[in-house]
């Protein structure tokens, strides 16, 4: 499945230690704090599991949402020159 | 149509305008950087060319992205003990 992966974590090491798991996982990253990619349904249980420890819950928040193929080739893109990070 | 909206925008000042913006189409905020919501395709094309006049493209970047409400109803939110921000 898709799935889009959005964070806000205040935490400098913190929030790289989660960007490195969500490129671990292959997700791509599109925003500083956004990623996305392809997961098969356990890879997705195992990250979301993963994810959950690295962050302070207090304060920190990520949403995993599930996401058409469809809905994401019909994404818009504004700045960064189309530029999104590969 | 529901829509999901994300961005990277490095100007406090030009943040806050976009958020103020984004509430102003009556979208919800689900992160700091995040909101989400219901428009139809007229409006939606205007948010669209409106918040791309409130940010500077060389260096931010804002996801639109089209999200059915299945998808929505079943993502996965981590942190702040359930919590979004309303």
């Amino acid at each position: 499945m898709r799935v889009l992966v959005v964070y806000d974590v205040s935490d400098n090491g913190k929030r790289t230690r989660l960007a490195n798991e969500l490129k671990r996982y292959g997700l791509s990253r599109i925003q500083r704090s956004a990623f996305q990619g392809n997961l098969d349904s356990q890879r997705m249980k195992n990250m979301v599991r993963s994810i959950a420890h690295l962050i302070d819950p207090s304060t920190d928040i990520i949403h995993v949402i599930p996401m058409g193929l469809r809905d994401w080739e019909e994404r818009i893109v504004i700045g960064k020159e189309g530029g999104e990070i590969a």
